[in-house]
């Protein structure tokens, strides 16, 4: 079956988002720094469509977080906009534009139905309203056997852990401390689920750890 | 100037203790687990008086934590035993036995005044009232120009970060999660205070993340 991929950038204190997170700054104060690891490498360039960019330690990483996705799920606030039900006069079609880097299916998990959204390169937005569970399974449907990627924000992939259906982690951990805001692993417990660490790689910036079963 | 290295192990989700620590269960529920990458090492067995034991890639980190150290500071909480004033009449003298592995001059962070204690092997246990600077300054004093290590626990080495007197930080992250317990990192803030990231060692059952001032 194909396997439900977590990958995120997480402060050594834990978080992965700062404190304060708005329609305006939506990482919350400080969690910016939490990705400058990526912003000069070539892949992050061009999936923004920008040129050159450098290669390092971080590119078969993300290489390999890339290889085989056939759909992304997300929670509502890593697809942002406002809470509450959606606003048909003045629809938030997410973050990244008429052109969206994920060119494959897209299901957000919401409390409010709402149409699918089409956008340019092949990215639509399916919106769940159904729980996690639902959501993985349309999304393992429409990767056509692929594997899924479940792209945060906290909260969405928390209800995954804690429900053991994430089978591969990769934790890019970023060596400075945020001080407070949304940390990944409130209330998942003490269970892993299985998932243990099987690879570690020292990259400027960052240390990614990859956890899967063994 | 001799300089103070923090060392400790941390669990993914930032724990370096386990909840409900007590004398029978000084580390938490769960905290054990913080230290097993340890045990089977050659240099933990020969300090705690046993013969064998693996080398992997772990060893070249302990040894670099251990070369150099001509003192220790730790709170009292790491030295354990009751909270308040010292008994006399059934004297708490750590946890270590006769014959603890130190064997040189330890400082332990203290509200309740008491006697240098002297054990076998060249450890000596001096009680600071005077505060985390005082306790610094003796113990480089005694260090006689080696470094000074800072052993723990979660308060004391919190206390030091926040006062950026920390040079050297060796985190020894745990790819598992205890889900409750004591933050390192709690209180601390969003300031390393010039620590960065300058070694990462993938080692059995552990990460070793190694920051200092460049």
């Amino acid at each position: 079956m194909s396997k439900l991929h977590l990958r995120i950038s997480m402060s050594l204190d834990g978080f992965v988002a700062g404190p304060s997170q708005s329609v305006d700054n939506p990482l919350g104060i400080g969690g910016m720094r939490l990705h400058e690891w990526a912003f000069p490498l070539v892949q992050w360039r061009a999936m923004h469509g920008l040129e050159g960019g450098e290669v390092n330690e971080s590119t078969p990483v993300i290489e390999e977080s890339l290889a085989n996705i056939g759909a992304t799920v997300m929670g509502r606030n890593m697809f942002g906009g406002h809470p509450g039900p959606w606003n048909a006069k003045e629809p938030w079609n997410g973050w990244w534009g008429a052109n969206p880097p994920f060119h494959h299916p897209v299901f957000v998990l919401t409390h409010h139905a709402r149409a699918p959204l089409e956008l340019e390169g092949g990215t639509t937005f399916t919106f769940v309203t159904g729980g996690i569970e639902a959501a993985l399974e349309q999304a393992r449907r429409a990767a056509g056997g692929k594997d899924v990627s479940l792209s945060g924000g906290a909260n969405a992939a928390r209800q995954y852990l804690v429900a053991g259906l994430v089978d591969e982690m990769e934790i890019s951990l970023v060596p400075t401390l945020l001080g407070s805001g949304e940390r990944l692993f409130d209330g998942v417990g003490d269970d892993l689920h299985g998932l243990e660490l099987v690879r570690t790689v020292a990259a400027p910036k960052v240390t990614h750890l990859k956890f899967a079963r063994r």
